[in-house]
């Protein structure tokens, strides 16, 4: 049985997942009882990273499985479809989601019966909750090679395992560079407007015994210019064939790396490539302007401003020194093969 | 008179200052009733901005001299030195901070009465709020030529009439293009940890009603990769013969305005520099911990962590296309004559 001691979201009798908005207050378990809460969970942030989206958006076919009373399996595939459509509409830029809901729906289509429908769902869900620890290791044995003992490495927002299932991805390579007995010292960038970065990539390193000091968004840059940052890793929301796509801030890190020499690696499953897209076709979501005019119900600007609150950013290849996957790292203009 | 309407610090039978740590909710005049409360006041940062701690410190003398019971000028003076020091260390960055206490020490010290000494200290902290209101139109004006009809300016952190007595700097030079009749449109970076961008730069270019959007220190590269910014100006706390001492988060802005080829203007009276000493000899204020991990009492960032929080960054002059000031505007290498 998997917990939240493990994952941040599991089944167990139902769908569970971890409040990520409750960190580092609270480590919190939300039951999930709707295809609409999870639509909710994932829209506020509760569950977030692109490769535990991915999972998400599974789970949550299983979801409605479950919850259905269709006795044909036909049927049931039809309600699938509406689940899909809701699912994958949450979020628009991780490519994970997308890709999660779909490997379910066609793994469900499978089945002949509706009970057949429903297991082979949450089957598939399983699998890709598996797959995610197992592609994580992989993707962070390859990576933690590029790590050297005494290495402080600049990250930006959240690509822990909170960010997936379980392990992680940039912090994933982290974590396997700990493993294999170097120390690493990470400098966490905070990560405005939702401290993704002080909330959980802070939290999830203190509690494994990582060195990590945290920093304002601001800050990479001097921090680069005076020498005390020697590799930056981040995680990515989709990967075109021309741009990583991940949280807003990773592009300016990216440009700061290039000027002063450090290498800039991206750290992503296979399941984050887009290579039938470029840049200018991804739809990069604006959220509440809320975001940054408040916090705790405190205004931090006056009301009425104009804000402008992009989720992600675009960093072009050509300033990414490595993409760490599990099939090995790829150095730009070279692609895993998918 | 002045007032709050229309200076942030002022002398009204007494030293009177806006508490900006009320801002944009209130606009609150404090009155200041002694040397301490003053040092305090610039700790919290209820006055700050290079050009504003000149004043302060000048009327910091000013109050002192009020205050003191000395009934000689040999011992007056005597008492005005020793509150120099504890005015001049309140904030180590700032260069204007000195230069305003010891402007009105000096002209304190020609006074042959207790009282003559007490009318020169206030004398001399009335001109030099006068003059940097004076000082900053001429920076206006002189920074103005630079912006076109139509600009988008992004700037940092708040280097306006709220960081001077009056005016600004960075946004006096955007105040002056627009009283020139040029539309111009503000890109304010929030300026984390503390929000001056969005609590004050925000606030007063709204009032003003010079068009403001407001965004993430972290959006500042992909909105120049977009095409979204024709220039950057932000103001400065000291320049030295190599570097401008400015928010934290400058150098980032500074690197990404060269990568995208953006001119990138300081804006600072001639005050604000040091050209006697290089980066490497100044001290940067490292600020308390909890204003990156606590915000109006919620918890950010686990307890206990690591956090690194320095006030300013230092941009060396390479990167810097022109200093604007009220002597003209000076392409390093080139700088002011002083």
């Amino acid at each position: 049985m998997s917990t939240c001691e493990s994952r941040t979201i599991w089944w167990d009798d139902g769908l569970w997942l971890i409040d990520q908005t409750k960190l580092p207050g609270e480590l919190v378990p939300v039951r999930i009882l709707s295809v609409k809460q999870l639509v909710n969970a994932i829209r506020a942030l509760q569950i977030r990273g692109a490769p535990a989206l991915g999972a998400a958006g599974a789970y949550g076919i299983a979801l409605a499985a479950d919850l259905s009373s269709a006795t044909s399996a036909q049927d049931l595939i039809l309600e699938l479809e509406t689940a899909a459509q809701m699912l994958k509409g949450s979020r628009p830029t991780a490519i994970n989601l997308s890709w999660g809901v779909d490997r379910a729906v066609r793994s469900a289509a499978n089945g002949e019966t509706a009970e057949e429908v429903r297991e082979a769902a949450l089957r598939e869900a399983e699998e890709i909750a598996e797959e995610d620890i197992r592609i994580n290791r992989a993707l962070g044995r390859n990576g933690a090679k590029l790590l050297e003992d005494g290495d402080s490495v600049l990250t930006h927002c959240n690509a822990g395992r909170l960010a997936c299932v379980g392990w992680g991805t940039a912090l994933g390579v982290i974590r396997s560079a700990a493993e294999a007995g170097k120390r690493i010292h990470v400098y966490a960038c905070e990560t405005r407007p939702l401290y993704q970065g002080s909330r959980l990539t802070a939290w999830e390193l203190a509690q494994d015994g990582i060195e990590v000091t945290l920093i304002c968004d601001s800050m990479s840059g001097s921090l680069m210019r005076k020498g005390m940052i020697d590799k930056a890793i981040v995680g990515a929301d989709r990967i075109t064939k021309d741009a990583v796509f991940n949280k807003i801030g990773t592009y300016n890190h990216a440009v700061l790396a290039r000027f002063h020499r450090i290498p800039f690696y991206v750290a992503a499953p296979l399941s984050t490539f887009d290579p039938k897209h470029q840049e200018e076709e991804i739809t990069v979501e604006e959220r509440d302007p809320e975001e940054i005019c408040t916090f705790g119900g405190t205004r931090l600007a006056p009301e009425g401003i104009d804000v402008y609150n992009p989720a992600f950013d675009a960093t072009p290849l050509e300033l990414v020194t490595g993409l760490i996957t599990e099939k090995g790292v790829f150095r730009p203009p070279l692609m895993p093969p998918i």
